[in-house]
């Protein structure tokens, strides 16, 4: 018997009856039971989850379930931003619709973004609601996706077309399982956490500077729960700002048909392209973007657009985000490190010069 | 120039930040303009109705909205249970995605229930929300489904298990609409109106008994607001008497895949099979029971199920329903009119043979 003290930090993000905590901490998978006992979530865990993840860590987490009397079964969905579609959610929702006759049922959300989102959407229309706990297992969702309760699936028009806000009643983020996630993906969600430091915390962003190869998960859990519980459906202008290098970032996403860039990649050409539409207006420094686009270089996400999407399909691309609306778009901008601005109606001409700078020489318009 | 007085009613549905009105009376859709105006909803609405709608109120409808400097187009889904899927949801949110580039959109769904669903679904996951306005035509809409923010669409495993709590910005019933209304729909929407009376309202009830020929809008609607404002999510045991007939009524409209009975037709035999329940759990007197069927009767709605949806199919389709869960099945029944209590685990046996005594003789099991 081994025994040795395993550190957790609790978050709490607080939504008045909405609220639930974020659980951290490294090889804490185990504990997980205990912590779902007192939700009062229903006694049939469905885990939504990839056969890789079932593979590696199915057997210990079915353990924890049935270690405190739930039953469970996972319900694998590839690892493919396809999966985040209405046919993959009504596929879920007939697989509950046949277990619930007999159980109470809920949703366990295992795995990365894409998982999150198909598993929390699906949660959020199944009987108008069912309980969803998150457990991310990568990074970017980790600090990022699992937290805040927006959900959706994807259109051919736009990526998260579709979807809710929709909060989750507990997430339980294991870094543990962080070890064996591939490089890419560790830069992907690196990408979310230079972005929190951009708009939100210059001292984070002096640390990761120096420091890059260790994992903030808790400081960027922190701060997306800080701005949940201040605007949680984003009315306010205070959740926009984690929009930072989103703008542009779901449009290469989608010009790509979410096979040219992972989502942590098209964030981090987002977050460079906003910096230089800010400079265009006057607003960011050339040192703040040398700043940002060193800090991406380092973590091993790309910095030029270099693989052939043209230009045309990322304009049009960006008129279906959800940030434009009503003829406008909207930009999070920075005046510098910690201190983001939003603005409207950027000039066309000004949107694309800023992707011409961001692109390789091989880029076509 | 004709000048004669239109009296308006308004009820407020509370609901906090998302409180809304339902405004009611004969000839006012010619002022919907002043209503919408100050909501801020946006600058385009696209008003989802089917085209026997449009051809008989488009005109009115569009002047109304163009005098108050609304742009606006018609989306057309054929009038039938079908139109509530998410095949049509995803229809309607590319047409969406089309117009919104450059405007800034919101719903208006002008019709019946099934309109008013399927609208009020696509504008609660469009986007994670756009504003929606519930135009209802029906008696059934206008006292029931418009009012709540239940919206759902249907899987082939029942009915409304895809759906969201998503309030509406505005209920604006127009009883004129109700003209024009063929008498089964008039039928199918009395059966509602004899539930809340049923369940809440004892001197309704026996003023319907005397005069079931006049309809009364504004009493349901207040009924529905009220209780909306006391238990929006179904959560508090208050909302959830509104779903007597429902339990078995949803059964017999999936059993029957949606064109065997109306909604209406399948509330009113729901409400007598409770009512035989309840008797047989010692709870309702024949007198109570005998009095709803004869004020269904009165009103044209079925007594008997007499078209050929076996009994199996139906018992099958009730495990599906939302009131459903966890292998407990959930009844609203009723003491006495106006005095209902919620009552879960009813015996397959007493809900099989309710269903036999509820069947003409022709009903194969």
């Amino acid at each position: 018997l081994i025994c040795r003290p395993i550190r957790m930090k609790t978050i709490t993000v607080n939504l008045k009856e909405r609220s639930y905590r974020i659980i951290l901490g490294t090889g804490i998978i185990r504990f997980l039971g205990k912590y779902l006992t007192p939700l009062r979530l229903g006694d049939f865990a469905c885990v939504v989850t990839n056969p890789l993840l079932k593979r590696r860590y199915g057997a210990v987490l079915m353990a924890a379930l049935k270690h405190s009397g739930f039953n469970a079964r996972f319900i694998l969905v590839p690892d493919t931003e396809k999966s985040k579609s209405f046919e993959a959610a009504s596929r879920l929702i007939k697989i509950l619709a046949g277990i619930d006759r007999k159980k109470r049922v809920f949703i366990i959300a295992f795995g990365g973004g894409v998982i999150g989102d198909l598993a929390g959407f699906t949660a959020s229309i199944y009987r108008r609601g069912i309980p969803c706990i998150q457990i991310p297992t990568t990074l970017l969702a980790q600090v990022d996706s699992a937290i805040g309760g927006k959900t959706a699936v994807d259109l051919a028009e736009g990526k998260n077309l579709a979807g809710a806000f929709y909060q989750p009643r507990l997430v339980f983020s294991d870094t543990a399982f962080l070890r064996s996630l591939p490089a890419k993906q560790i830069a992907s969600g690196m990408a979310e956490v230079i972005k929190y430091a951009a708009v939100k915390d210059p001292q984070l962003f002096a640390y990761l500077e120096k420091n890059i190869s260790r994992i903030l998960t808790g400081r960027c859990s922190a701060i997306k729960a800080e701005i949940v519980h201040q605007d949680e459906r984003e009315e306010k202008g205070i959740r926009t700002i984690l929009n930072f290098g989103h703008t542009l970032g779901h449009a290469i996403e989608t010009a790509g048909k979410y096979r040219g860039y992972t989502h942590g990649e098209a964030v981090a050409l987002g977050m460079l392209i906003a910096c230089n539409i800010g400079t265009a207006q006057g607003l960011t420094t050339r040192e703040t973007t040398k700043r940002i686009e060193s800090l991406i270089q380092k973590t091993g996400l790309p910095t030029k657009i270099n693989k052939t999407i043209p230009i045309r399909d990322i304009i049009k691309s960006h008129y279906y985000d959800k940030k434009f609306q009503g003829a406008k778009n909207k930009f999070v901008l920075l005046h510098k490190i910690g201190d983001p601005l939003i603005v409207e109606n950027i000039p066309l001409k000004t949107i694309q010069s800023a992707l011409l700078n961001s692109g390789d020489t091989s880029l076509n318009y």
